[in-house]
């Protein structure tokens, strides 16, 4: 990350973020990369049809066993009439574009802070295509899952197209959730 | 799908689930493979800092738009102190873990369904690690995304543990967001 812009302007908060904050942060990992090791958790329980819900609270990040929220996230996924569901909450496909769609956002404030960079507003429309043969097992040269998923990002900012550019370019090459899905992580999937 | 079970009990529903309803859907897709394709979508906008919103709501499927949802899924997403954020919502890389939880067990279901196994639970506990030098660009060798993603399933079905563990099998190669997340997905994040 670069981190000249920011240490140009000392204590300035924008983008609703400490420029301080985050070269303290960055200069704090790069003195011990174990800092930057991450472990994220969820709980589900299927509840009936294909209602399913999670609990999201504890993870393990920055040294230590994280401790700062006194109750779980909660989430209910469900599925549409048409699934077989009666809308009890978003589909799993769904909450995996939400994911998507604010590791892009927060990606972009994240890089554009450090590069001094104001963000006036940022809108993402996504789409993605399966084809539920894959899912039912009807065609096994049809995969499962998405077959392309595309975002169209609306940035506005204190600063030119071609840095606006790069910004996206920076995204595709840092975003968490874009690396995730655009590229294979290895799912150890196991009964217990 | 393996249908067979099910259509040895019509009528009968269990799971949660209507048999007849999914050997209806699947003989409906058989005869017309168009109806089985999907475009899911979500809206997102950057609030302030970390923090983003996500609005999902309509989709198309089954060779028609969906109107089966009178108002939009709203999911807002933040992040820990630790990472800038305040708690206003679960992380990005938590969203994901839901998408595939849920994911998990809803084609446990869907699959134990159609062969006639009767779910009594289904419970996931999720870890993902991530090394957040990827995010952050402090070395280009680390991957920005989740470098392994472990999820254990327990299951209590009216089964042997033999069935269960070609149920898992059956998920490791049909569930949508496992597809997604073990194997690259063409993302196509473009400006506009």
């Amino acid at each position: 990350m670069t981190t000249q812009a920011a240490r140009e302007i000392p204590g300035i908060r924008f983008n609703g973020l400490d420029a301080d904050q985050m070269v303290q942060t960055v200069e704090a990992l790069k003195k011990d990369k174990t800092l930057a090791k991450f472990e994220f958790r969820a709980s589900n329980r299927w509840i009936d049809g294909m209602v399913t819900r999670s609990s999201i609270q504890g993870f393990y990040g920055a040294g230590a066993e994280d401790t700062s929220r006194s109750k779980p996230f909660v989430f209910t996924s469900g599925e549409p009439p048409v699934l077989l569901g009666a809308n009890e909450g978003a589909g799993a496909g769904e909450f995996l574009l939400h994911a998507l769609a604010s590791c892009v956002a927060s990606t972009a404030v994240m890089h554009a802070t450090a590069r001094g960079i104001r963000i006036e507003s940022i809108s993402t429309e996504l789409r993605g295509d399966v084809d539920l043969q894959g899912l039912l097992g009807l065609d096994p040269s049809v995969r499962p899952g998405y077959q392309r998923i595309t975002v169209k990002v609306a940035i506005k900012a204190d600063c030119s197209d071609a840095e606006l550019d790069e910004l996206v370019t920076l995204v595709r090459g840092h975003s968490p959730m874009y690396d995730t899905i655009s590229r294979p992580v290895p799912v150890v999937l196991e009964r217990v």
